[in-house]
């Protein structure tokens, strides 16, 4: 396969490098393109040396021969350069928000709506917000023992979430902290160091945030469920690398602890590490850089008879980003014809 | 008033000395106890030093002449001590879990239950755990609107709730791993630096933790509400002090986000800190030692039509532990006779 990343130096353009490597995806030709800024960035993959391009108005022409592109440049990159970069029939996989609602463009968690992979007139899939990716992952299996009506979930976001130069300004804030420095913020709206912050993205006229706004609309594509309800409080906390997740579910009728936990140990992309009594359940330190969802602390939700309560970490680069990206692109190749 | 305190070295028996002061708590006469170990520390309280004395079974005569005994020396202490204690007419207000329970003792959050101070026949009071404290001011205002039935709460616990030598860890941790240096991991079951660890106190044989269980039951009894059903997930993140929590309410009726937002605003308490444009919400790191409960993010809850979703912040030092205890003291005094 020809395979192209835009946003190349980023921190999810660098896990793509990883993950391609990692899941041993078949690249014939591979070219990187990037700002301004990151031109003429060397990056090596498989013992070769690969240059970033810079993406312009002008690059249309280097998209002709290739058939996947999977882009993590923001939004407005996206918009600007979407006809471009499918002129010749790649299919884009798009990290951003820009296409994740429209009609016309796919949203795909592959464990959960592989198939909707080939309906995208566009050319275009869109890969859904990090904190959602997770969440349906492990929503899915309960999904399929009994429909879910109600999801309430409250999320420990970590600061890889807004990019690399916020996980830098984590450390450096410790150093300085550490060193009875003032610490440096710039990339949160406050001090994140031995803080947590209950505003990710911007707030929305309900008073959610864009980022649980996201997690309401996205889940209901994805899981074709347009009723399901998901009421989210997105919460930046101080840690690198991995988001976790505290759930509660409401399914139409009662599904038992051991059903949910059977059905999380047969579906793929779930890990289930619940062993309370010997202190297993996930954390993100731990888990960093994991490819699957762990999910523990699986319990039926005292308020609720309904209801479920359980506990989720998965690595928002990983499946969150430019693994699920890079599985949607496995999907599609081994799925096809 | 004549007063002791029971634990005066430990993280909240420092606070009692500083909270006595804070709130004008007129005291004759100070006397302070501990551990062996503690024996002899001097701390200076209104210009004046007090020594630590150890708590003994010979310590009788010494609690014969006081008003009120604050004790925080963990659950074991109180429940050997607490006839002594008691035996010449002293108020024990209790901050262990020891008693909490107990149907002839009555857990008290002066502004949910404060009458119940005057139904303690065993002359001990206990203080609530801390998290149960911040949720509970919370929760009367809305409940006084309608009814709650079932409250799911995420909590976001500093290392504090686990004693003084537990942040010293945490920021030894940070320390260390700015240094390069391997983090030292004592006090929590796992390195807490760059983590969120989804487990506080023991597990129960339904498995929730002790912790959870205490919101549950405590929640019950505080409010006078047998039937109201909390479900908790509660998590210790990598924070100093305060702890937050995002907190899903259902009650009877529908109450109004308007409604519940000036009902905030008029509570004892409570501090309303919700203006999502201007960035302004609740924050430990803002809030540490402050002597309210910060409510913000207040929404409707967008998976039911009768739920609120709001975030709170309150300092479980202080209202957590010691002014809630201070304040049952001060509320039997100008309410008796």
């Amino acid at each position: 396969m020809n395979v192209a990343i835009v946003g190349a130096s980023g921190a999810v353009g660098q896990e793509f490098l990883k993950v391609l490597d990692e899941q041993n995806f078949p690249i014939e030709n591979l070219k990187l393109f990037g700002s301004h800024r990151s031109k003429g960035k060397d990056y090596i993959f498989h013992g070769k040396s690969y240059t970033v391009q810079e993406l312009t108005e002008n690059s249309g022409p280097e998209f002709q021969d290739i058939d996947f592109v999977f882009t993590s440049a923001g939004a407005s990159v996206s918009k600007q350069y979407a006809s471009l970069i499918t002129s010749g029939g790649a299919i884009m996989i798009d990290n951003s928000s820009a296409f994740r609602m429209d009609d016309d463009v796919p949203l795909v968690v592959p464990e959960v709506n592989g198939a909707d992979c080939f309906n995208a007139p566009r050319n275009i899939i869109a890969n859904p917000n990090c904190t959602t990716i997770i969440l349906v992952v492990a929503l899915k299996p309960i999904n399929d023992l009994s429909p879910i009506k109600r999801v309430r979930v409250a999320t420990y976001q970590a600061a890889s979430g807004a990019g690399g130069a916020a996980m830098d300004e984590l450390v450096e804030q410790h150093r300085q902290l550490s060193n009875n420095e003032t610490p440096t913020v710039e990339k949160f709206a406050y001090q994140l160091a031995y803080n947590v912050i209950p505003h990710i993205d911007v707030f929305q006229s309900n008073d959610y945030t864009r980022e649980e706004m996201k997690m309401f609309n996205e889940t209901r594509k994805i899981m074709h469920s347009p009723d399901i309800r998901v009421s989210a409080t997105c919460v930046r906390v101080p840690v690198m690398r991995s988001h976790s997740e505290a759930v509660w579910v409401e399914t139409e009728s009662p599904v038992s602890v051991e059903a949910v936990k059977e059905a999380f140990s047969k579906a793929h992309g779930v890990k289930v590490l619940d062993e309370p009594l010997a202190k297993r359940y996930p954390m993100p330190l731990e888990l960093a850089g994991k490819d699957e969802v762990f999910v523990g602390r699986i319990r039926k939700d005292l308020a609720d008879d309904n209801g479920l309560n359980f506990w989720l970490t998965g690595d928002q680069i990983k499946k969150g980003a430019a693994l699920n990206a890079v599985q949607i692109a496995k999907y599609i190749i081994s799925h096809s014809k």
